[in-house]
């Protein structure tokens, strides 16, 4: 589809959000599709996890996004989607890639939304290729585990915070969800979720350094928790670590079902968001240090740069091997 | 209403499924109300068909749309629909008709979406009305039939083709139908597939001639067949004619139900969308001439040329007719 | 237009933010469409004060509302519209009278948008209209001053709150400012900031009541500062107080020009909500009082009763004289 002004920021660049919500919308397509493919009971796929995902190229107002998506593996009760995203220049016909994303999704039941269904075993082309798979599916079990854990921490507020401070520039937005946010099964569609993190994480950075940013990349995000028609969900985005050129936000997003329900307020999901600052033509500025202050700040600066430099290292090991083939 | 920027190209003109969307919400309106107008079974008026429209004159961002809408005849089973669409200029107070367009409601049951109710009969203000209506009725009711002969064509994937090819410029879009695009009965508004089709068909003329784009006029389109909630719609465009300064766009819609349904996708609407390429100034500019290669392609292309010399032909005897007078 | 599920809250009643910025974009255009009815510099009417608005019946999805607008009186500088809001059921034909809202336009250059240029005098049928208009052009005049001197005030954060109590209830939100939220000078609607006050007061009463609450009535709105495009606004809401049927609600918009731009985050608009909570079968439901702790909520307590109490006098009193007529 053709990217429109208000898919956009004041500099034209399209919002990370906006693509990610696409991406998640043609997954969960193919993945209901597969599994309905046999006969049984009708269900609806429900996104349980994005890996990684690096936003490669800018795409601006104007060009054509094409989403294609391919299922890549499948397990009893889940399934692996590869979702490529590539912007195209209709009046110079130039192409690029802007995004590979890979996606989990998990089949349930329309009748009993507590019910996961088993998904129909795909047909692979090679051996090698379920083996990779089930490789990945083991690491992305063991990761979920681990963010479970981590889901425990809450946003402060903070008074009259002083410039590059990370209360300076942490912010948080609440929305009703409604009829158009929510699946068949009346929850709310993944790529909702993360375009309302994205939109929260770019006024972080935003108000951090005071330049037009841009999404450079987002962590691995692990959907625990649904969340349902009338529900309030409150996103909070704060920084948790600057390099020289990027900032890393860690984004939480809890849901609040405030009508007709017992249940308390509980965190549905949390991820880290990468953004680099952007010149007018288009080139990386350096972005103001971040000023730790508190003794969990300080911690959580050093997790960060962890993160940082272990993506570091892996992207050069990759350029290497590519440049050895 | 207002035009936005998201109603528009990045030229600023208004895109032509925008008004086309206006249009049937009118329509539908209006319809929906005459329907009801009698002790009896609510229903819910669903557009069954609008006849070939004309865009006279482009409409821009800041200017405000005025629809007005009609009943101008009656049949037992459906409503006839006059709508006509002003684009104002509020700053210098001009005023120009963009569209005039001829639309076919049939009144179904809100108890029973398969159930066709009697449309109450309007007073016609002279008998000659009546009859000229009846005429109208009658012509639409054949082609309604035609054109579901044409229905079973399928657009395959071209790999790496050529420009100007008929496989270099199609396109398509998939979109999942959300509880906004329906309307009380849980079906799409036909107003929001025709905005679809446009982009589909816009993104097809963009791709062809590398230039800014807009619609001139849409061909007769029949609804033969209700899209439900939940469904993913697949759009598809591809170039069927050229001629020196005009491209005609074949579309269709095609309809996956592929949750809890039995039912197989399904073609649901298909119909031909003309365009021109303007300059800077708004003046129309030469189009590149299609190159097709297939059968298949030629035969559609000699079709379309009928199509085009046939409008041509009428517009000129209207011409002749009006200058008589 | 027909109202959406999009429009609505879960038990189908339209947000008074919906008809509210249907209100205004309607003022808005016949505004600038009187204004730029003399030959002279073009200009934009841009919404400068809505008086007092009831919300009389609720709206439902399905529904067509009906706006209609008409200027009532022309200072130098200002033009008053009256806009009437109709619900439709274009099934049973019932038409209800929801709103009646008085609008205060004041027209930009477009050139300039920093100069408010003279509006064209009206016609008026009788000398009474014009004295009557020129009465409520002064009061008007005097009330916007008073809420610019009450417009200091912050809404300060707090953790762990008790229920009932201010604290407890209070939301914000963050809208980064895009093209579809502004007018034709880069300038944010009124109309959008009203939905987007109303959006936050709505989720306030829903957090302190846990029913499903629909809007009662606004008070009188001034727009004081204009919010340009790129901007991020924050919408803070707190309870004031509770009757024991109603809930009033204060909401600021404060802006935040963070890009390219010197100037520091002002308040740009303020406004009391009154909110009912309504059982399923729509009657009024008694409303938890609210549990006022500082000094500051005590006095914004009283002053919210002392509103509460002269707007009952005031409707008493018109009773009684419509009782009289």
């Amino acid at each position: 589809r053709i990217m429109r002004p208000d898919d956009a920021n004041i500099a034209g660049n399209v919002h990370g959000g906006t693509i990610l919500k696409m991406i998640e919308e043609a997954g969960a397509i193919i993945s209901t599709r597969h599994c309905n493919s046999q006969a049984g009971e009708p269900c609806v796929a429900a996104l349980a996890r994005v890996e990684r995902t690096d936003f490669l190229s800018p795409m601006c107002i104007g060009e054509v996004a094409n989403v294609s998506a391919e299922i890549t593996y499948t397990s009893r009760h889940s399934v692996e989607v590869q979702v490529n995203v590539m912007s195209e220049n209709i009046l110079t016909g130039a192409k690029k890639l802007t995004n590979k994303a890979t996606l989990w999704y998990v089949p349930l039941s329309l009748k009993n939304v507590n019910k996961v269904l088993e998904v129909p075993p795909m047909q692979y082309a090679r051996k090698e290729q379920e083996d990779e798979g089930k490789k990945r599916y083991e690491e992305q079990k063991l990761d979920r585990l681990e963010t479970k854990q981590r889901n425990g921490d809450v946003m402060l507020p903070v008074i009259n915070p002083e410039p590059h401070t990370v209360g300076y520039s942490q912010s948080s937005l609440i929305h009703l969800v409604g009829p158009s946010d929510c699946t068949l099964l009346g929850f709310v569609h993944g790529g909702v979720t993360m375009k309302l993190m994205d939109e929260v994480a770019g006024i972080v950075a935003a108000r951090h350094c005071k330049t037009n940013i841009v999404t450079a990349s987002v962590d691995a995000i692990n959907f625990h928790e649904k969340i349902k028609k009338g529900c309030v969900i409150t996103v909070s985005g704060r920084m948790t670590f600057t390099s020289n050129k990027s900032m890393e936000i860690e984004v939480f997003v809890d849901a609040d079902p405030f009508v007709d329900e017992p249940r308390e307020r509980y965190r549905a999901v949390s991820a880290f968001f990468t953004y680099v600052s952007l010149s007018k033509e288009g080139k990386p500025l350096p972005v103001p240090q971040l000023l730790t202050e508190t003794e969990d700040e300080k911690r959580r600066f050093e997790e960060g740069k962890g993160r940082y430099l272990q993506t570091k290292a892996k992207r050069q090991a990759q350029m290497q091997q590519a440049a050895q083939q």
